[in-house]
């Protein structure tokens, strides 16, 4: 097989103590690590000295469950920790080099806003801000609102795509040379190099300009994670960058061509559109090692937390009325995320799980691919999903912080250097500069294709 | 007189460039101050060397002016600069005493976010966090949020109530102790000390909990600005610091009585609410050399800038109809704030004022006090405001950055440290310390009055 040249583009999935769901009870973990900024700044420098290329951080804008017996037991689930931006700005400060990206739900929030903070970080940052945008399919976030229940998906992808158009317009409000700061004259900026969007659509009526100036990566760069038909759409028009869990080389591979087939189709340079699998490394110096981590930190599941894992937060369907011990039922669909049910029923079904093994299964990786080996496994697992063109690089989940991430870059990194797969000094000052991603060329508002 | 003890409260209103509406042409000022990290870090740093309580910052959701020629010209009317909660985020990690508050607009945020954002802040800062509640009152800010105009005064007013009492609800969600992280039995938090705020009133809907743990000061400090009845109230019922602007030493002291009367009828401790009222000082060693900075500062300014101060951002009312050279007419009462709209007449009357006049008036101070005089003339005017019960420490808005703010620290402060007014060292380690606030007591949702 000819090697695909280039690097891997290699985020670090950031999460309080670990991803792991019993990270937290780990005795080599700090228990307050959402809350803790110190917690924050060293897993920041580890991964920057490792030149990875982000840090990113999931969100919640409340807890995901209301069961008080199951959110007490768990430091996941979004119970209590950093809001996300204000931990970025506050990053942004302490590092150079690596990028910054943050959460944000379309569905809560407000594009003037979302598009006036990343901006704001971007310049705080020199470039290095990101925005994953997601919709929100949680009723308990919902209620935090003034809302009973949270969206249908049709309407919340409606929304989240015309979300993208406004904050990626608001993004072009100045050309980067507007400002002139011409003390003589009095002229502080440009009029004619400032833009007015006046957008008007059926969810947002946003006038415009942002003000902030044009930032330094031209528009912060736009991430996307849904993997359902919507999700893929509003990807392949305006992300710079998919995070996605493919379980299997075959459906990261058919996912893959699927988003640069249509980002294609929408006129995009497919290279363009960076597809990083999420991916669940346990890293050992013997497999055996490495399956003793593992075992280790499956045995601090506690019961309650496991079924919840692919009960209430993931499907949208209640699985206590099941046996533990009895497989999975046929699930009708529920409001929740769609691509993640259909892949628990696949994973389930494939191999012939009960509930209990299901959720002892995707504990660990939460259906991102996990891989519990030596070193060169988890390079090989790597490597073939990027040969075979199932991802243009992943976003690192590490089972515990920090020593899941040391793990990684102690043993992982120099393997995956030595095959030529990473890279040793960041190539640029900004996020765009080290994902390979050019700087955008502004849209002017009358270039512009009407809204729906 | 008997001396009134204890030490004026001092918080430093930062302002791109500086408080004079053309401090950015000034030769000593960096016009791109408003995005330059360097410069906050540096304005930051003077500030805590000098032991003063806060950095605040204002905000505007969007510029203050839709006319070109008049906007090109401003490096005010927040048309482009840092997004506030994102700098002082940054702020956070390169200062260790001083306070850091921002101003939040209740008729375009979510509480929800807002409680969230602010608690992660005083998290982040290690308990000096402060939220400055105000309404917005400007057509163009409203339509960045899907609306064709700002509501009325009432209405805003209403709502910002509401917002307060949901945000400092929501802070009363978790109980200081309420995280266990006992690793042998499994159990993060306990559940007991969880709160479900499920506020159901007329704006909002919100069930809370929080998703952040008790903060470092138990609430962020809460600032609010407004001066009308409607503010007035407001600021009675829930502010920690009151920010005002009262031109003479009788408005001062009925204005300073009015609201801790006010206070007391709520139950409140008068001491608890703190009034500091904006002062724009311009320092020279003597008179002369303090008038020639002022002079060389008015100098500077546009008519087309000057005219819009009083007119289009403040008044709600459009004076280009009139004799620049003539009276002010008598005004209607606007949409916008009516407090400042009364200021203005008032200040016109008094002192005879052209139009013209009136600008040039109030282009320095924009309606605060103004003292242009030697460091014993300004001591003079606080110490004044303060014996007479009309201030409990100032709210500086230095002319120019970091000039102003270094004629402050250098020459004022040691005349008010020999007069016994100003402290030599930080009290303790949160802003609530710091300005002789007690770290409140939670309120239950159980023992909240009922919402309207």
């Amino acid at each position: 097989m000819s090697k695909r040249s280039g690097f891997l583009r290699l985020g670090l999935f950031v999460y309080p103590s670990g991803h792991h769901i019993a990270a937290w009870r780990h005795p080599d973990t700090a228990a307050n690590a959402g809350i803790s900024f110190d917690y924050y700044r060293n897993v920041a420098s580890i991964a920057e000295a490792a030149k990875l290329d982000l840090l990113f951080l999931a969100d919640g804008a409340g807890a995901r469950s209301d069961n008080d017996e199951v959110l007490s037991r768990t430091a996941h689930s979004y119970v209590a920790q950093f809001e996300p931006v204000t931990l970025l700005s506050a990053l942004a400060v302490v590092t150079q080099r690596i990028g910054l990206v943050a959460t944000v739900s379309s569905s809560f929030n407000e594009p003037f806003h979302v598009a006036r903070k990343f901006a704001s970080l971007d310049h705080l940052s020199g470039g290095r801000a990101g925005y994953n945008l997601v919709t929100s399919a949680n009723d308990l976030e919902a209620r935090n609102f003034n809302r009973d229940e949270h969206d249908s998906h049709a309407a919340r992808y409606e929304r989240a795509e015309e979300f993208a158009q406004v904050v990626s317009g608001l993004w072009d409000s100045w050309d980067g040379d507007a400002f002139l700061y011409d003390k003589q004259e009095g002229r502080f900026f440009d009029p004619a190099r400032r833009h007015v969007l006046d957008h008007k659509g059926r969810h947002f009526s946003v006038r415009g300009p942002l003000n902030v100036p044009r930032s330094p990566q031209g528009r912060p760069v736009t991430v996307q994670a849904g993997s359902s038909e919507a999700g893929k759409e509003l990807a392949a028009k305006s992300a710079d960058v998919v995070f996605t869990a493919q379980q299997t080389v075959d459906e990261a591979a058919d996912f893959y061509r699927d988003i640069k087939e249509r980002a294609v189709r929408y006129g995009r340079d497919p290279d363009h559109v960076k597809i990083l699998p999420g991916i669940f490394p346990v890293v050992g110096r013997t497999r055996a090692e490495a399956q003793d981590k593992f075992e280790a930190l499956q045995a601090l599941i506690h019961p309650a937390i496991g079924l919840n894992l692919i009960s209430g937060g993931w499907t949208g369907i209640d699985l206590s009325a099941y046996d533990l011990d009895g497989p999975l039922p046929d699930l009708p669909p529920g409001n929740g995320s769609q691509s993640r049910q259909h892949l628990l029923a696949e994973l389930a079904r494939r191999e012939n799980l009960t509930i209990r093994q299901l959720y002892l299964r995707v504990a660990g990786a939460r259906g991102h691919l996990q891989v519990v080996g030596t070193p060169a496994d988890i390079a090989d697992a790597l490597e073939e999903r990027f040969e075979t063109f199932g991802a243009d690089g992943f976003n690192i989940m590490p089972p515990t912080f920090p020593g899941g991430l040391t793990d990684f870059v102690e043993l992982v990194l120099p393997e995956l250097r030595r095959r030529g797969l990473a890279r040793s000094e960041y190539d640029g000052p900004t996020l765009r500069a080290n994902l390979g991603l050019p700087e955008p060329a502004p849209v002017r508002p009358g270039d512009r294709t009407p809204s729906p």
